[in-house]
């Protein structure tokens, strides 16, 4: 089992090297990060997009195009689909962002033509690793899906628990989040939390644990959850961090990074691929913990679900 | 302006002792943070509640009765009544949270004939002194409003900014946090927090500055403010951080005090006269700090307005 991020890479690195094709390759954040996990062997890099704007920001970063394969398109939209039919050809396992937004790569992934859609909602998972904490936390969503419905839920907490399994939390533990321990009858999110976490109970989400409504302490901390009268498998050691609200998820996520200088990486899972999405705001590490954690979940049969 | 919480302490001194009533007082945990409080000479308490298990408590955990008056009620409804109505009456300064349900005392301080109702929301305002930082954080709401309404959250940021001034913090900063910088036809909390921005820069929440929607990190961090085209007062240097659902402060808050050690401190705001509520998770410092902020509060003309 995973407890570090910095383990990710020794994880990538059992496999083959994975074929990644970056979107609008002519982003120096974007290409440096993947660079550095073509050096580690954990990737091979594909380089959608303008041919001479690459080769620009290659020679400023220093970085040799004779390890990469530069794939010509001309604009954002073009580059986008171009990676992600890469992806769906088999001529790529992974597709990351590059120098385009984040609403233009999401389309071509969910282009029912080339696209990597599956019956699964698409939604981001995040690692989290504290200082002086034993094991990862997991979160999620707090980057894709704004308020998911109860069914989209389901295929979130699916997706995080995949992601869990490929770094060996075999029954990952899932925890609810709410701003209570008990179901308010005027906050709906508690009863939802509930009805989520019985769908579990009753097998309905594949090999987990799940409980909730559970606050964040009880879902950390084993004398809150004792204190607030939480028994079970997962309050006090959860590894799954689920709340209901992209604003809260936000907060959460960011609050780990800002607070407590946590370590993160993260992925959109749900796909055929998982879909590597670094933005500016993350340190160098987090984007190479990024692409190993999209790497190794690609490589891997844990993956299947 | 106060930048740690221990200087919320010096503070409360700086006035008379506050007359604080303690509702169902046959509470260890309440009564010894009071008691601590009676000694540095910033509260006077009357105990409100059975007073023969009154005695037992101060008997078991080394509190002298005598400093106390001890105000007879047969069950909870009647002590949160009787200790509201001492406030309302002016025999009492504060009312605080014993051994009952928030929920009953709730109902007290509402109560039409002797409760503390006002025209505002009631509403939760929490600091925060993390290790490291300069100024103190308010985070609001955590713990009383699930989904306050935009009316609501005027009210609310009104509340926060009074606490605030009282701290010291002239023209408090409020940050509307939500999961994006940009206003998103997906997301109506961002569009809310625009209008209320908006209102702000209209003058209709008092002397305040305020700027919303923005993420966290841009609230909190002007590298990354700056990095998302933020400007303004607010932007990177944020006092009041506030959320739109109870579930997103609440995560806020206790990661805080899981992730990095946060020192809190906590009242409720919008009624007459604070409300000291603290609970069993609390340390006990937090507990101490929440009696000197709510001493402080009500001392002070700064809580009018």
């Amino acid at each position: 089992m995973i407890k570090q991020l910095d383990q990710l890479l020794d994880l990538a690195k059992t496999g083959q090297p994975q074929r990644i094709a970056l979107a609008a390759a002519a982003d120096d954040d974007a290409l440096s990060a993947l660079d550095r996990a073509v050096g580690l062997g954990i990737a091979e890099g594909i380089l959608v997009g303008d041919p001479s704007e690459i080769g620009k920001i290659a020679q400023k970063i220093g970085i040799d195009l004779k390890k990469y394969t530069v794939c010509p398109a001309e604009n954002d939209s073009r580059a986008a689909l171009e990676a992600v039919g890469l992806v769906s050809s088999g001529k790529a396992d992974l597709v990351m962002k590059g120098r385009l937004s984040t609403s233009i790569l999401l389309k071509a992934v969910l282009d029912k033509r080339v696209g990597l859609r599956t019956e699964h909602t698409l939604s981001h998972v995040a690692i989290a690793e504290l200082k002086g904490t034993e094991r990862l936390l997991f979160i999620t969503d707090a980057a894709m899906n704004i308020e998911p419905t109860l069914a989209q839920r389901a295929s979130i907490i699916r997706n995080a628990a995949t992601i869990a399994r490929c770094l060996g939390i075999e029954k990952p533990r899932v925890a609810l989040l709410t701003a209570s321990d008990k179901i308010l009858e005027k906050d709906l999110r508690t009863s939802e939390a509930a009805v989520l976490s019985k769908e579990g109970e009753r097998g309905q989400l594949g090999e987990i644990f799940i409980d909730g409504p559970m606050t964040l302490a009880s879902a950390l901390s084993p004398e809150a959850a004792s204190l607030n009268g939480l028994k079970g498998e997962v309050a006090g050691q959860a590894d799954v961090l689920m709340v209901s609200h992209i604003e809260a998820g936000n907060v959460l996520y960011k609050g780990m990074v800002y607070f407590a200088g946590a370590l993160v990486a993260g992925i959109l899972a749900g796909a055929k691929a998982p879909v590597i999405l670094t933005s500016r705001a993350d340190s160098d590490e987090s984007k190479l913990y990024s692409i190993a954690l999209g790497a190794a979940v690609a490589s891997k049969s844990c993956a299947k679900r």
